[in-house]
């Protein structure tokens, strides 16, 4: 079996080590031996830790469209429309395609499922979302017999170390942050991880593949990290709450909710012990209940984990006619319409806040009186959320959603 | 497609209701209608509150072996060789067949997967192994780019019910049988379960999928939980470990450890959070590190969630070589060699027990003296460890492993 790879970074890198580390293994369960036969990298001459002399080294597609022996193309380059357009040559041809290109596919997964569909090819893309969690085959197929309803995760690395940080360390963001950059976990510029736009891209994935809808990910809301104040997450943490950027969608057959935010958690929560670079990922199935998948979110081996097990899963299936969900309606996504707990932190004193929250009917708690008044509420409804925030009195300073257990 | 569903108790109500709430899920996936067309059962004339009026009731298990319409068979009625032989000849005629059976597979499974092979079934049994958590597949499927090294869960209900009302709610082990009793988790007899046997079938199943060996049953050890007290579970909370019933494998290639046993987790600890009837299985594989699967250990559709989903993947697959794990070489099970914490409680004055424990040249801390000296040590290896207990000056009344992050 002759595999392209396309980009030889860490990820690349990553498959190449666990093919060669575990290739006796491998070799059994795809029945024949596998060979990198071609990769396509920008440069040619950089240096590389990975043995790569049974491979044709080119930086021109046109090689890889010429060559006729291609079983396989694995995309851990990255890039936008360039890319789509690659691999819409290589599905053309019938061949396989897995992809970690979460960017990518999270816009244009659709149209290349059609053209994977047209030739009877395989699109797997499980290394794209959380990693080497297997959570979308566990989705596709471990839990295929439910109805999901929900699915919830921490889907980024980066914020999830920075939060980590905050609430067990004491650290504020801007410590975090730059000891996130120096260990490589978050980029010079963090701006696609602590935006939530990262997670954006893993929800909208997750999403549609749980309720087979596609979802444009232009609808989906997201509210970041970069204002999240270290006071905040140490009163929570008096009150068994915890920060976590969480990627959420609830779906009830017609309406989305779906949306990318920082949210207090239970401490006893599944989600709240997921520390530091670590994911997980909450499923709801109308079955089975509710069920949790944890594992790492990032890193070479530990993605290329995914990518390899894509490969032996799709070519075990190979001579039987291949099948890529294609949903065929689009999901309308709608604000959520349950009414949700909040900790709220306000720029005004606890009398006055009190006054003012008791007109509108809502039961709470006041946490915090000295950095500003903090108070939680019971559940209220989008509604009453509304007024609160419409109130002209007093400024909200900060304001969380608190998810039940 | 037609089913023939073998038992008609909870589970098997589980898999009627589940075919008929998620049915055109089910009939997409599948390709085509599914018909439960047999149903044997002990009693027929019994009331069930599931609709069973497509499907010939029988008593008699000949009328299945004439029919020649069965595509699948479900076996949700336990039983040891009569059920092995009832499924042989199903599986002798090429018909695929799902089984919850862990008491018989843990057993037989060798003996059937090799009668499933030559006549080219399918032999699932996803629901004998922490109910609906699709932990086989994604052993098999998920993580199959891996060489597994460790699989570790809390793999019974009941016993992680009754470790966490004592460790919660402070009740000691009595009350709290008596009421996982009363909530219909624990049986009348409740050996299996609290003697540690179920998990012990459990991780005999989990370690043959996951390191591709056979694994006798009888060299697994096996220590439940009916000796535990309450006043260890209490010290150690302080401490900040958590008691939980493990079953964990190692395997390097060569030599498996395998044990059932009361195992003192770090409270942050991913296992820890599982609290009451849920299930966990944590897997460490040699590219993705740490995994962790989380959901229901029972029930009658999150059971059923797992049994459906095995039947639309055999069914999925139909048409192309089936493919069961089958090892050829059965593993060496051998004592752990690695060392371990350990917390110890003994019936000897603290002055005592450190006279003692320094001729051993054990590091130590003495976290209770009241309760008898009850220590917690640094790993220490298993030669020391024989050493420390075959002392013939003080008697050890409880001895915990304790595990580390």
């Amino acid at each position: 079996m002759n595999l392209a790879i396309l980009g030889m970074g860490t990820v690349g890198c990553g498959v190449v080590e666990v093919l060669s580390m575990n290739k006796s293994k491998i070799t059994g369960l795809i029945g024949e031996d596998v060979t990198i036969s071609h990769v396509f990298v920008n440069n040619i001459h950089k240096e590389r830790d990975v043995d790569l002399k049974d491979a044709k080294l080119t930086d021109n597609i046109e090689d890889l469209y010429g060559a006729d022996d291609i079983d396989a193309v694995i995309e851990v380059m990255g890039g936008m429309e360039d890319t789509r357009d690659i691999l819409k040559k290589f599905l053309e041809k019938g061949i396989h395609v897995i992809s970690a290109n979460k960017d990518m596919l999270a816009k244009y997964i659709d149209e290349l499922t059609e053209v994977a569909n047209a030739h009877d090819a395989r699109l797997l893309y499980e290394a794209s979302v959380a990693g080497g969690i297997p959570i979308l085959h566990a989705i596709e197929h471990g839990l295929n017999a439910n109805e999901i309803h929900k699915v919830m995760g921490i889907l980024n690395g980066t914020t999830n170390y920075i939060l980590s940080k905050m609430t067990n360390d004491g650290w504020d963001y801007e410590k975090a942050l730059k000891e996130s950059q120096e260990k490589g976990y978050a980029e010079a510029d963090p701006t696609n991880d602590v935006g939530g736009f990262d997670a954006q891209r893993k929800i909208v994935l997750l999403s549609r593949l749980a309720y087979d809808r596609k979802v444009d990910i232009e609808e989906v809301p997201v509210t970041g990290i970069s204002n999240v104040e270290l006071k905040d997450i140490e009163t929570a943490k008096k009150e068994g709450l915890i920060l976590k950027l969480v990627g959420k969608s609830e779906f009830d057959g017609q309406g989305l909710s779906v949306e990318v935010a920082p949210v207090f958690l239970p401490a006893d929560h599944q989600l709240s012990s997921v520390a530091y670079e670590k994911n997980a990922v909450y499923v709801n199935g109308n079955a089975v209940g509710e069920t949790m998948f944890y594992g790492p979110g990032a890193g070479g081996p530990e993605t290329a984990s995914a990518i390899v097990s894509d490969l032996i899963n799709c070519w075990r299936n190979a001579g039987r006619k291949q099948f890529n969900l294609t949903p065929q309606q689009t999901a309308s996504v709608k604000p959520s319409q349950s009414s949700n707990k909040y900790f709220i932190r306000f720029n005004a004193a606890e009398a006055d806040v009190k006054a003012h929250l008791a007109g509108l009917n809502v039961e709470y708690s006041v946490v915090d009186a000295d950095s500003g008044t903090t108070v939680v509420t019971s559940p209220i409804d989008p509604e009453q959320l509304e007024k609160l925030k419409q109130n002209r009195e007093y400024r909200i300073e900060s304001i969380y959603q608190v998810e039940g257990d």
